[in-house]
């Protein structure tokens, strides 16, 4: 048995009770407790070694633990609110190191209005792990899930995509005023954040909405990174490829009906014109993912980096 | 620098915002999200070596990770909501014991109602590490905290304390339904649920109230354990010791107006008959803790357990 199939099997077995609106499977867990938002519940772990190296600084550390929680906040349209810290440490930890987390954490969270309202510190001997629990509110009506995309809405996806590995998985800027604006904005039917690489990412779009996609290749917007290591290095991956499938990219990959897509990317341009929009293709009845280039359609069924998946 | 003088650096520096009620330093961080009710917010994570053995069956680990969060919000008087379960494993996990940890963890979470919203898998190459992230809700007026106790005041303790270790940290039962009605049935001035151990837990209340406790030892209801431990063994803790030091007892620890404490005694009874509730000693002005043996007072300067500390 594998991972997915693990899950497969747990989440079922999964008990429920009557405050939850959306439980496992979106980018957060999505709550009713009787205000006039919904509560936007998720964690997301970081481990040394996985996730980042001894070498980076602590303060990105801590910046990308905090990052990716407010990334999948973004991811529903949400504004994020309060997070617990859960770090586990090697005993003769360097309180300096731990300080530096803190600072990189705190500086995010201050930004973003983020309060952080305590956790844990406990022991792992052998490498530092760092947990983040992240809770976040969303207008009823702007909660924006995986599963509503439709045959023939628009594919969005905003920056450039691909080679992360070489910086911006440290210091990406998770796009959380441009995913409540546009929420707020428009009628979005589908949302998700990229985390594990387009292809895997839209592919989690496509099963939760039971439709198919198709790429445009030309139109997908490769980033710099990805194709400088293309040229740098002749076993790098092709730039298409990596902005299909490197993962952590943190940008917003988003579907709506085709009739609004002039008048969104008209307005984005006027409320967010340092920020590329794209749009990379459009849903489809019929399932799968296919990319169409300038020889023809292929089936895409390269995947994405996958991590260790979520239940 | 130790690990509490490091969390007394940190604290201050956490940001903050308006939906923080309590922020770090009480069992749960309270908030307001505009709910009648307050959010009670919390994690804690269990490590394999640190707080269960390879040897111990997945149920019982999954159990307990959720018990321990269960218990923090019975602390604040609170009513628990929803869970997210981080798991990081070993890469050559054996499905069948997630599977176990999940189902302990069900278990616990169905008897109290309890969702299991999601949550992560992750990778830890060397152990296993289980964080729980906990919601929970409580009446504003119902919220306990650990900074009310007064001068005067009767301190009560549920159960009998001392040897969890033996077996109850595993199987202990979360004072949930205990909590909630004393909480909703009589003013509590203070309230925390035993972790580090009787001593330890009692000087977080005195110190966030500012105030110091006299206990009686013979009134300190003693474990059967912790006496068997102590005859079968002499090198053991005498079993006034270990009910005053030993950690994870997970009983109620409070303080409440002399003049409530008889009623109380007597109401208790009649709701709770099976489980002992006994009053220990009394809140002073004077600060420090004291113990009044036979012999007279001595200053009880033995701690608890002490885990690594939580911010």
């Amino acid at each position: 048995m594998n991972e997915v199939e693990l899950i497969a099997r747990l989440v079922p077995t999964l008990p429920r009770n009557d405050s939850v609106v959306v439980p496992s499977g979106d980018d957060c867990a999505v709550l009713d407790l009787g205000s006039s938002d919904y509560i936007l519940f998720k964690t997301d772990a970081v481990v040394e070694g996985v996730h980042f190296t001894k070498a980076v600084p602590p303060e990105k550390i801590g910046r990308k633990a905090l990052a990716r929680c407010l990334s999948d906040v973004a991811a529903m349209g949400g504004k994020p609110g309060s997070a617990l810290v859960t770090l586990a440490l090697p005993k003769d930890f360097d309180p300096n190191w731990v300080e530096g987390v803190y600072a990189g954490l705190n500086a995010l969270a201050t930004q973003h209005g983020v309060a952080i309202v305590g956790g844990e510190t406990t022991i792992n001997p052998e490498r530092v792990l760092i947990s983040i629990a992240m809770l976040g509110t969303v207008g009823k009506e702007h909660c924006v899930l995986r599963s509503g995309a439709k045959p023939g809405d628009a594919i969005f996806v905003t920056g450039s995509l691909g080679g992360s590995i070489t910086g911006k998985h440290l210091d990406f800027e998770p796009r959380l005023e441009e995913a409540r604006w546009l929420a707020q904005t428009f009628p979005l039917h589908a949302l998700i954040d990229l985390s594990d690489g387009l292809a895997s990412d839209l592919r989690h779009i496509l099963k939760a909405s039971r439709v198919g996609g198709e790429l445009l290749s030309r139109a997908i917007p490769i980033s710099r990174e990805a194709k400088l290591a293309a040229r740098a290095e002749s076993s790098a991956k092709p730039p298409l490829l990596a902005a299909l499938t490197d993962g952590e990219d943190f940008e917003l990959l988003f579907t709506i009906a085709s009739k609004d897509a002039v008048r969104l990317l008209d307005e984005w341009k006027n409320r967010f014109p340092q920020l590329p929009l794209t749009c990379i293709g459009r849903i489809t009845a019929e399932p799968g993912l296919r990319l169409r280039e300038s020889e023809g359609v292929r089936i895409l069924n390269v995947h994405g980096y996958t991590h260790f998946e979520k239940p």
